[in-house]
C-alpha cells in the first residue's frame, strides 16, 4: 500500500498535488508564498479539512520563513496578515482554524522565549512538519479504532473523499477502510460520486483502485434505493467540523445519507480527528460556505450541462444532527451518544 | 406557453426532438421506420414514460402503415414483429407495454370487422395520433386536478423531468406546476440534476425556462439541506409505473427523495395518467432497468469523470412504497391512501 502525499514540505517549497486535475492529470504545483496557498485552498487545489489545516500550517510557515523582518513587531505583523489572509478562505472547515491558532501559539511561545528570528523561523517551519507527521499519525490511529467497528464481509459506503487526498495522509473514512482491508478483512466499498465537484468519482475511486480495494461507483440519488435493497451494511464519512453535541458539517449530501441510514437502520459512522472538534461554536454560528453557482451548472468547467444563466443553490455542507450519527470515530478513541459527555472525555483524555 | 411537441406524426413520418442534445442543441429526427422508433426510445433520444407509449404507438402505426403485405396474416406478423420489438426497449416505462396493447386491440378490431388493408393503416395511424392528443388532454386534466393541491408561495421540487419531453406535451409533474403557475399562483420549483443522465439540469429547466416559471437547479446530494431549512414545501414527480399497491417506480433517486419527505414531513404527490398504473403485476415482478455503466462513468457520453474500468451501479429506476406517498394525481382525480381502493376506483369511474 503506497501512502499518497497529497502535500509536503520539501526544500523551503510547499508542494502539493492539484487534486482538482484528478483523475485526468497528476499535476504537482510549488509555491514559496502563503497566498498561493490561500489560492490553493479556496480554489480547491487543496481540500478535505485535515488537508486544509497542514496546508494553512504550512502557509504560515511560509509567511514566517520568508518574511524579511528585522523586529520580533514585524514577523508578528507578517504572521497576523498571514493568518487574516488563510483564514478567510473556507469557513466550514474547523481544522483550518484549529492549525492557524496553534501556529500563532508557537509562535509567541518563541518570541516569549527570546529566542532569535532564524530560530524562530526554523523551528515554525518544523512545527509545520510535525504537525503534517502528526496528521498521518492520527489518521492510522482513527483507522485502527475505527476497525474495530468492521466487520468481515461489510459493503461500507462513503460519501466524498475523506482518503489520503483530504489528509496528511492515509485518510479518515478511508483510513478506516484501509485499515479493515489492512487486517485482511474482505470488505467493499460503495463511493457516491459527489457532484458537484465529484470528490467520489475522481478521488476516492483513485485512492482505492490504487491500494486495490473493490470499489463501485454510484451517482449520489442511488444510496436510497441500495439501501432499501440492503446492500448497504454501515457508512463511514469524514467530517469538517464537529460540535460538542455531535452535530457534524461535512459535504453536502451527508445529511440526506445520514436520514437513509436511519431510516433503514444502518449504522452511520464519522471518523475525524479531534482537530475538527470546535468547542466553541454553537450549531447557529457555523457558517455554511455557499461557493460559485458554476460548479452545479458545469462539470469541474469542463463541460456546461444546463442553461448558463441558471439560478442555482451551491451550499458546499450539510450539518448531521447528533441524533443520526452512531458514533465519532476519533484518534483518541470511540464517541457515542450522548456526544457532548464522550467527546469532552475524550479531548480531556 | 409555448407547447413544445417533443414527438410528431407529421406526413406519413414520426418526427421527434432528440433529448440527448438538449440543451446544447435542439435537433429533430425523422423516419418510417419502427425499429428506428425502438433504438429512439432505447437510447433515450425519446425518453418518460407517457412519451415512450406514445413514441411505441407511432412505431406500431410505422409497422402496420409500411407493411408490404398482402393478408391479414401478414399484417398481424408484421405488427407482431413491431410489438416485439419496441416492446424489448426498456423494461420498466408501464405506458409502453399500454399503448402496444392498446394499438394491437385496435388492429384485432378493424381485422374482425373486415375493413381493407388500407382502411385498417389509415385507421391505426389515427388511433396513433389519437392516442396522442388524448395523452396532451390527460396532461391538462392531471394539472388541473394537481393545482387544486399546490398553494400560492409553494416552493415546488420536481426530480428528473415529467414535463412536455416526457409526455405528449404539457407534462405530468410539471403539468401540474404549468397549471399552478398559469392560474397565478406565485411559485417557485427546485430541480434536481438527476445524474447520470441529467434530465432536471438539461430538460426541466430548459422546458420551465420557456414558460418563465422560477426554477432554481440543484445537485441530487442537496435535497435533504434544503429541506432541513424548511426551503421546500411541496413535492411532486412522474412516474414510469404504479401499482393497485400505490408502489411507483420512477427515476433513480425519487426513493431517496420519498424517504426525506417523510422525515421532513413534505407533502410528496406522484402525477401520472391512469395508463401507467399496472393492475397486473405484484412488487416483485416489476423489472427496475440497469443501463449502461458508461452512463455513471461519464457525462452523457461527453465527458469522463473517473477511471474508465471502474465498477459501476446503475439502476434507472427505484420503488417508492406507498406510505412515502401522500397523493397519486391522475386524469381522473386524486388517489389517496389506501390506494388499492382509490386507485380501483379511478380505473373504474
Amino acid at each position: 500500500m503506497e501512502l499518497i502525499k497529497p502535500i509536503e514540505w520539501i526544500d523551503g517549497k510547499v508542494r502539493w498535488l492539484d487534486v482538482r486535475l484528478l483523475p485526468w492529470e497528476e499535476t504537482y504545483r510549488e509555491t514559496t508564498d502563503y497566498k498561493r496557498i490561500a489560492q490553493a485552498i479556496k480554489e480547491m487545489e487543496i481540500r478535505g479539512a485535515p488537508a486544509i489545516g497542514i496546508a494553512a500550517a504550512y502557509g504560515f510557515a511560509l509567511a514566517v520563513y520568508y518574511c524579511r523582518c528585522s523586529s520580533y513587531d514585524e514577523l508578528k505583523k507578517e504572521a497576523e496578515k498571514a493568518v487574516s489572509v488563510l483564514g478567510s478562505t473556507r469557513p466550514t472547515a474547523y481544522n483550518l482554524f484549529w492549525a492557524l491558532d496553534y501556529m500563532k501559539t508557537r509562535l509567541e511561545k518563541y518570541i516569549n522565549e527570546g529566542r532569535s528570528l532564524q530560530e524562530i523561523k526554523e523551528n515554525i517551519v518544523k512545527d509545520a512538519i510535525r504537525l503534517h507527521e502528526k496528521d498521518i499519525e492520527t489518521n492510522m490511529k482513527i483507522g485502527e479504532y475505527g476497525n474495530q467497528l468492521i466487520e468481515d464481509g461489510d459493503t461500507i459506503l462513503t460519501h466524498c473523499n475523506a482518503g489520503s487526498l483530504a489528509t496528511g495522509g492515509f485518510g479518515t473514512a478511508l483510513g478506516v477502510i484501509r485499515k479493515a482491508w489492512m487486517s485482511g478483512k474482505n470488505i467493499r466499498v460503495i463511493a457516491t460520486e459527489t457532484r458537484p465537484l465529484l470528490q467520489g468519482a475522481r478521488l476516492t475511486v483513485w485512492e482505492l483502485k490504487k491500494d486495490g480495494i473493490p470499489v463501485t461507483l454510484i451517482t449520489d440519488n442511488m444510496v436510497g434505493y441500495l439501501m432499501s435493497k440492503n446492500i448497504i451494511s454501515k457508512i463511514v464519512v469524514g467530517a469538517d467540523r464537529i460540535l460538542l453535541s455531535g452535530h457534524v458539517a461535512n459535504k453536502i449530501g451527508t445529511y440526506t445519507i445520514s436520514v437513509l441510514a436511519v431510516h433503514h437502520q444502518v449504522p452511520f459512522y464519522v471518523a475525524a480527528p479531534t482537530s475538527t472538534i470546535d468547542t466553541k461554536s454553537r450549531i447557529n454560528e457555523v457558517v455554511i460556505e455557499e461557493r460559485n453557482p458554476d460548479e452545479v451548472r458545469s462539470i469541474m468547467g469542463r463541460l456546461s450541462i444546463t442553461l448558463p444563466d441558471i439560478d442555482v443553490y451551491n451550499p458546499a455542507f450539510d450539518i448531521t444532527p447528533p441524533e443520526n450519527v452512531t458514533a465519532i470515530i476519533t484518534e483518541k478513541g470511540i464517541a457515542r451518544k450522548p456526544f457532548e459527555k464522550s467527546l469532552r472525555k475524550i479531548l480531556e483524555g
